[in-house]
């Protein structure tokens, strides 16, 4: 079993990504940061019939990437009470991933979800919708939704202050090892 | 009082755009098809003393005609069970304007908005963390979320099957012209 | 096919009563007034090797009434953003029921059901958790959620200048009429 | 300062009642377990000029012990996705403290509110409109709503392998005991 780590952020270092590495910690991880890479909005071909024209953009080595993990950890600052636009690109196309890729259902259907989210405006609460929202997507591809952390923070660094989401982010870690364990069994 | 419609889809006349249509009727609208603009994601520069880097792309005249006027409605097709990238990409912008813009907040405040938003997996559902995810976006923002329908759509025209978003639609309709009569007296 | 409503209101001749009215029209409908019976809430004994002791009340009688029927409206005041406490004890014991009743999910899963709920507090959005409860419950249970109205009204008889929910209590009418019609063929 | 429990459960030393006894600890704290006194359901007398009837039943004693403390945990199983009928039948009632109790509003708004609720049926995303529902009654009745656990557990005792609901409620323990001391400053 390997572990991916989605980023959504646009912010180096932020309080996502510092809450996300809570999580991480000494295990190995391949991080995405899908902000480092060109990444087209879907246009919806799904019921076109010559299908989805080719699109010259990194999106296929990244859907690659993911797909070749059995962890993926999406860690995405709360902008605007939802996952950021530029991680919400990066799903869209997995409309034309669905049409395209070979086993897509197959792979998702192998691989455990999880959510680390960080926002400066009442996360335990305006967060939730994001969490259904992610309920939802992974119930469709067929992913199996293991767990979120939803942490508070603005300004850099505020993440630090909110122990409780730190101390769920350990959790996190612990859930993951404990099931990267029962795999090897 | 003028009316504006943000369009997050991608696709031309689809469900979305003809479930909208619906709404606008004869009444005069500015039309705005985000897929045609060029729209940065945001970066994040809230923090930064200098505040945020110019951008060179479209946002700004968009913004600028939004801003124009009192009456907005967002109108996008449900993509994983939220809206488009494309429109994400658009609202996450608006931590820049918070910031630049003179007045972004009053003028907001004065703003009624509305949503139509339109999906294949049931809509009446699933498109509800949309629906309150937008209501903690307006509320933020200071506007007044003044109604949304949610239509059921898959294939291009299926919409006009679904006869209670249709009708939705058509009171919405009447409640925007009640509320320009009113706004005119 | 038949009708029944089960009205969880404590006022006669309430808001919600008066918007089911508008759903129901002229077609024959059993109506059950929960606030009219004795329902005592549920005592978990759902682990207990003998199972539910007998309770001395009028639930058996209620839910073979609205066993007995195909379409079923439950319309319910919203007090404090959920159903009324009235109508969630008589849910609760449905528990019971799961483990006593012969094909109560046989029953359940022939059922298309529907909601009408009215609130004085913004119920287009504060009301939208109870509309997803009630999918997990009718998810649960197995049966159909076919639709729901949410209506606004705090004082008797405002719900009538909710022109909206009354066109969505006419358009929930002909949906059912329309589904008994296709029964019948 | 002074700390209560509201228990909606039916069943003594429940998978709720556990988990709560996790966040209580070696604090000292009031336990009112609902099921073990009379609330009757509200009677809509809102709109009544002459105000509510008199309640033969436990109410009135049941929130004035509620109402003389300063932090109030919420403990319910959740049963079909929403809290017991026992503990919304209790909360319908503040309506009617609303309109007769003395400062009902000015002492909820003085009140530090949580929540531990205990489902078996997937509670991190299915009890999340149970959080929202709460959210809203905290708010509207003015109480600050502190910090939630969801806990997964059906059978009697499975909560205890629920780890990382047992490490939330250390952590609202601690989150409690702080605000305790910051109080006595």
């Amino acid at each position: 079993m390997s572990v991916a780590v989605i980023y959504g952020g646009t912010r180096s270092n932020g309080n996502t990504e510092q809450l996300t590495e809570r999580v991480i910690g000494e295990m190995e991880a391949e991080k995405i940061l899908l902000k480092d890479y060109d990444i087209k909005p879907i246009e919806d071909y799904r019921h076109h019939e010559a299908g989805f024209p080719k699109v010259e953009d990194d999106y296929k080595q990244l859907i690659d990437r993911m797909l070749s993990h059995d962890v993926v950890i999406f860690a995405t600052p709360i902008y605007w009470y939802g996952m950021s636009g530029t991680l919400k690109n990066f799903i869209d196309r997995w409309s034309q991933s669905m049409k395209e890729y070979p086993n897509f259902k197959k792979k998702m259907s192998e691989m455990q979800t999880y959510i680390v989210a960080v926002g400066g405006d009442a996360p335990f609460i305006k967060g939730l919708p994001l969490v259904q929202q992610f309920h939802y997507i992974f119930s469709f591809a067929g992913a199996s939704f293991e767990g979120y952390v939803l942490g508070e923070g603005n300004k850099p660094g505020e993440i630090l202050q909110d122990k409780q989401a730190l101390v769920a982010a350990e959790q996190m870690q612990k859930k993951i090892k404990k099931q990267m364990m029962l795999a090897l069994e």
